[in-house]
């Protein structure tokens, strides 16, 4: 057994926000605030809720644990949702079409304590209750996360979901180090906000460009772009320098286009 | 993650039976069905179910999980529940006052899953959503269950704690050895009815004796003994060589009385 005092030096750091991404039945979302409550996590993030927001089963569901509800924050997308956060994880029930790493709930809580140990700001989506997540949130995230159980029966709750990682949080021991970490003190991991304002600028200027030229291929890709950038863990100072390189990539092309 | 491979092999061992001891709601008797499924469990035991069984609020909670649902047994008594079974843990949310050993979900996985593999048949005991388990039903088993999570709010939904331990059995690896297991070959751990046969036996000896003459007294007296013996860990053999202490002790008391 984790003794008292190691019980709350970790509920003394700040865990992970919890994203749910267009959740449907408020029964389960109050089910997920007191899940989160159980592992010490207090952050709720609500996108789109169908039923609205506040929501009288939610509280009823909650059995207690008041201030999860209390707090939450409802925001109008995904990309919303994370903007402040550096570190985002996907859950999801099956493999997606994606090169992506895969975690399981103990390897993401590892990370998780690992990265909040030095500051970092973490999130988890999980999708709605009779689909999941879109490819679109999927490509959001850093990693996906999959609870490995029962292959035969995968059908997961949405409180339960939330537990299993909440769980593994809560017990992590010393967290492994993450390659996110190894960061020069100068600057920092990006948040998703500013690689946000990368991806809509890269996409902007390739929409000028003429490259989606062929319409129903831009989404898919644009995801395909989004998910290698996704992937190279780019600090504050790097995403300046890239939209820095598009900028004088699309003056070079604008100036060719002036003289051509 | 884990393999395909071993993720099968898994599945096909016998998982501990779940008993649910005097469940209120038929929608958290669903509830734990589900998350039992999820983690390749299906021995599910009812002691005194308080609506019934079967439930339709069950079998709708439980969400496809209807094989769980239909092969439920419901039983009289937790001693009638846990009769066949060689190894019973108890969750419990707090400590109780007896000596006894506590386990995490992670440590009692990993004895699961060693006695399963050497064909030992186990049981966890979940009490009430009001109440938890008497202290009765504590003194069956071999150990206590605590989940270590937040002490602030520890009031943990009947299936979230069924799938903490299920969870931890489904990707338990190579099962800790536990003590139970260093028995002899031409015996076996005696199970719960040989081990309450033994009790009866004593403590009908001990009240023909006038060992429980402060009448108020007999039911902790009682329990403080069970749970003596509890811990020891009784193979087969050893329960008949006690009965048999038991019964020579008895004559040579009976003998007395006559001469006396």
């Amino acid at each position: 057994m984790a003794g008292t005092d190691h019980t709350r030096e970790q509920a003394e750091i700040d865990g992970p926000a919890i994203i749910l991404v267009e959740p449907q039945l408020g029964q389960n979302i109050g089910m997920v605030a007191r899940a989160m409550l159980n592992c010490a996590l207090s952050d709720l993030r609500l996108v789109r809720p169908r039923d609205g927001w506040p929501n009288t089963q939610a509280v009823a569901a909650a059995s207690g644990a008041d201030i999860v509800i209390e707090r939450a924050r409802v925001f109008e997308s995904t990309a919303d949702a994370v903007a402040d956060l550096q570190t985002v994880y996907a859950a999801t029930a099956r493999p997606r079409d994606m090169t992506t790493d895969v975690l399981t709930p103990r390897e993401a809580a590892a990370r998780l304590r690992g990265g909040a140990r030095s500051g970092l700001r973490a999130g988890v989506l999980f999708g709605k209750e009779s689909k999941g997540l879109t490819n679109d949130d999927v490509s959001l995230a850093d990693a996906v996360l999959m609870v490995p159980l029962n292959p035969a029966f995968t059908s997961l709750n949405l409180a339960q979901a939330v537990l299993t990682l909440g769980y593994e949080w809560f017990i992590a021991e010393a967290g492994a180090v993450d390659a996110e970490l190894a960061v020069p003190k100068e600057t920092r991991p990006a948040n998703k906000a500013e690689l946000g304002g990368l991806f809509e600028h890269l996409e902007d200027e390739l929409e000028a460009a003429g490259f989606f030229h062929v319409r129903e291929k831009k989404p898919i890709m644009v995801r395909n772009i989004r998910n290698v950038l996704q992937r190279a863990r780019f600090t504050e100072q790097e995403i300046r320098t890239f939209r820095g390189i598009v900028t004088a990539l699309s003056r070079a092309r604008r100036k060719d286009g002036e003289s051509g």
